[in-house]
């Protein structure tokens, strides 16, 4: 009988997470095993414990949850020769076909064939994963383990905000959670002329003057789309950052948006969202990006350029570390809201 | 007193038009006057002829109406050397302010600040017309009055297909009304791989199919996203061009796009439409362009540089041609739909 | 002993090539075994028979050669299951490391660890050939074996053209060899407003009009530079397709470009190239980009789209036919420049 | 007879300049005169000042010379309702026709009727300056004159940063004198992962790791292809901005780009350079960029956000403040290299 690990476990469809030992796996041919050293807690993850009705569409059971992470190379496939033991790294979560038009063409991350790392496959809340060799992303030593496992949820924020162009131009924030957070701190090291965060959580939209926002919106006590225009001469923001997947949000956003301005969607709404299209997008000639996942790997090497320039510090986003064996205080305290970012530190 | 002409005038602000005799125009120091050889009608008037809500915010009354016209100028302003007369003319009917933001920006087609021609200026149903100077577009006098006339509406095309990339790329355009049409024949000349054309009129399914449509879809009758799907290996279009503004067909367009495919959203819809923003856009990581006039004058030298091609053929496009005595038969065939474009001659 | 079966082989670091019995390839566990049913000659294969500097520089020895090829899938590797025996195919040429910068990047095309199929690994002038299954490209069993191997070039062709905006500008296609032409097929079957083909060679210049070419000149007689400005009313064409390498042709053809026009550099120059920068490029305010290969594998999927969309017919292309015996007559036709595409029909 | 105003003069054709009394101009009916109190030495002004082969074919005389400036608007023409009396402002120095196909596409900076601020019609090194109320830009009265004046080649720094994509990617300059100091800390600014400059001037190098470079490499005593390579894991780096027009340092930065980078040529060589186009543009896949003026007016744009981003200090920048009658002693510092940019206090 084999080795046995700590891992978080979703076992039963329904609301909860167990803490419970597991085999430790083992790395295919072309697969890499990795120690993990710290990991983080993703909106997903909450929705995975909570069991709604896109975890119980989406997630495969039973199944080691949790895909932010950074570690060690303990042991590589024996096809593997461009990661050694020792190397320090993250992983991409989406493990994508490789042969389907999308991923020949650029556009792996919505390859339609993907199983999702810690959601339809094993996970990284234990203390070994295991991914294939081709979705590792080699980390610089002297990176932080605990920055590093936010290259994941920070990647969605780099794909956001460089979707298009950002320099010397002003960006609209909206949602302020840990990506929106990250997004605020990447839009000013990217050089937007003034970047606005929006949120109904005081909390959150305190970090986000720490992360950098210029201004403020409370949209729970002012209209954003008011706020947006009055902060831009009139005119609106010329990049919107939707984050919150809130259909009132959305429509003060893209109301707030300057004309030929442009908008990342990347908040999921709880369900349809009615527009005004005509106002709203086409007689301003707007343009929306659908953004999920990261860019396969594009986007890592911005995500590493960023981090490499000295201009983005997410150290702040960080606000409370756990370790494993007290996910329940962690996830509570992520369902609360009143946090950063939320790191587990394994053994 | 002056020397009158014959003009389509809205008077009132209610449904219907008037022909009558009003004062000849005269161009001021930047302005150019046209003696007006064909003109066309397009949907715009035929919300101005029936007068609907959107009518009654937008246009101004007592007006000259029509926006879509060839012609030979017949005298220039003072300050005015890029034409004179002779020279056989369209023009762009976005008058802007051209200091703004957007103007200033290569956006001044989506101008807060635009004056339109036909619609709260006087127009060219008429004998003559008056446009400024810089809105002036020049004809190669061997490009017949008829074709000439139909450049803007092209241009909506036309800017439509190529908000983004076309050759080698599946299309589906939904909505084959005239702007919709001269969109099959643009995606053709420009490589589509293939164009798909969907409508709920089987008369404009037919003139899709003489456009160049390689597949029709009655999307009253079929599943316009299934046959998206059937038509392109189950993986949808690249390319979406949505001309209808009905919410259904927006609907299912978006179903039937293809991952990281791009859609142009030209058509009008008469009130909010309900998206599923999650599971048609965001995980599909679609690009959408809101696409309204034509790029001032980016657009203007594509719809040139393609009528110059030799690859797209406008003329089985113009189904009827009426003289303006005869506009009350002509708005009521362009009502019915059972028509391509429909031509005023004028005299 | 295993089978063998006839190749062409360069085998010694010296002028010619030899045919000859050689051992059947067996494809490894990530490999494809193919029957190989047509191929084509490259400007590329005559270096290597010649054995030029860049040869010497570039190529191993012995080695199968030819790179331009389709046909049918013959056997697969165990971990193969992306095609199967009976597939008809071609093969991207370059084989790319998977895992450098460029690779992730959507920049495989410029891998620094490619191995060239041909080149430097064996190739496809033989009745079979293996290459890895990542490269293979799916053919439509309806598309006839000598035009499905014209895609390698092809691709050239179509990177080149599609490098930037082509629908409805002027083009000039500078250098009227297989790949020159092609891109004149290409650049009007993607809707260019005029395409202008120049050489010295007066039997392609009568291929380019064949293939679609609305103006030619002969740069021998006459000025390059000023026919593209004479035939685009003295603005320069605005895109220019140099195929050419020839230092007075690169030279003359920007002289010959628009202000803000684009230039995709694909010919090849034997040695280095004086350029006036400050008046052809940056005054101008032109953008090039240097060609090389095929995007991987986004410019097949442009090649396969342009195939279907019925506006590009390679066949008139293709001038000779001979079997692998008579490669000497073969390489002396194309060697003589009096030829449009040369194919090798395999038993 | 009119009010006069100091000026500096270009009179004869050869070296030198005169301050002289000249005749304030007066603003004609589309024109505003500016009181000038900020203005900024040119490379451009000293080739005018030692009268160099291009300065001969060039520059009209005799004609008051400086096109870099800030001031406040004394009055405007009759037909002007942009701007009023009162209002800080600076000017784009490119006059164009308006009319042309580069001026109505979004490329009025490579306008081929252009008239020069200040080369070819009168500049801005005296009290007063007219320009078209179409080519000012309004400052924000926070600005002060010394920085407002350096929008201009500020403006060229950032079209030749902001060509492409730059955030999170390594870049070099080449070339620290004001323009590349500039686009080092605008590239900073923008979120480069790590910026290089090089130059053979140690007081420039020294001014470039103020102005934020991680770099610096004094390519007199180094090789700068090795360094680059040697400072980017050895890919090169992914953006390089020519800023030097020196033969030897175009062709080592081409050499120490990465496969698949980009190249803004800004720097003007003084004759012909000899490129190894196939080893260095067309088998990497580099793209370039002429980058001349400042996109009309994108760029302006550009210009203010970066200012208002907080991210962009240009103050280190100015070395040396003069008046207008120690212009000598100006030009002799600007000729010898040894300095930022070199400003005039206006009266």
């Amino acid at each position: 009988m084999g080795a046995t690990m700590q891992a978080l476990v979703k076992e039963n469809r329904a609301s909860g997470l167990s803490l419970k030992q597991v085999p430790i796996p083992t790395a295919g041919p072309d697969e890499v095993l990795i120690k993990v050293r710290s990991s983080s807690i993703c909106g997903t993850d909450l929705h995975i414990y909570k069991w709604d009705a896109w975890a119980e569409s989406a997630v495969a059971t039973p199944n080691v949850i949790g895909h932010e992470f950074a570690g060690i190379v303990e042991a590589v496939g024996e096809n593997v020769s461009s990661v050694k033991p020792g190397d320090h790294v993250s992983a991409e979560g989406h493990v994508v076909c490789g042969v389907c038009r999308a991923c020949r063409s650029g556009n792996a991350h919505v390859c339609p064939h993907t199983r999702s790392f810690g959601i339809t496959i094993p996970g990284c809340f234990a203390e070994y994963a295991v991914v294939p060799a081709s979705n590792i992303v080699l980390n610089d030593p002297s990176l932080p383990f605990e920055l590093a496992c936010l290259q994941d949820p920070l990647g969605n924020a780099v794909q956001s905000v460089l979707a298009g162009e950002i320099s010397g131009k002003s960006a609209a924030v909206v949602g302020a959670g840990p990506i929106g957070l990250m997004a605020v701190a990447v839009a000013k090291a990217c050089g937007a002329s003034q970047v606005i965060a929006a949120d109904i959580n005081d909390f959150r939209l305190h970090m986000a003057k720490t992360m950098g926002a210029d201004h403020v919106v409370n949209s729970r006590t002012e209209s954003l789309a008011d706020q947006l225009k009055a902060l831009t001469g009139g005119d609106g923001v010329e990049v919107l950052l939707e984050m919150s997947g809130h259909p009132d949000a959305i429509r003060q956003g893209l109301e707030g948006t300057a004309n030929a301005g442009r908008v990342s969607l990347l908040g999921i709404p709880a369900s349809g969202v009615e527009l005004d299209l005509a106002r709203n997008i086409i007689f301003k000639g707007l343009r929306l990006d659908g953004i999920t996942g990261r860019r396969m790997y594009t986007t890592w090497y911005q995500v590493k350029g960023l981090l490499e320039s000295g201009r983005l510090d997410l150290s702040p986003l960080i606000t409370h570390r756990f370790r494993l064996e007290q996910y329940e205080e962690a996830f509570e305290l992520v369902r609360s809201g009143n946090c950063g970012k939320v790191i587990f530190m394994h053994a």
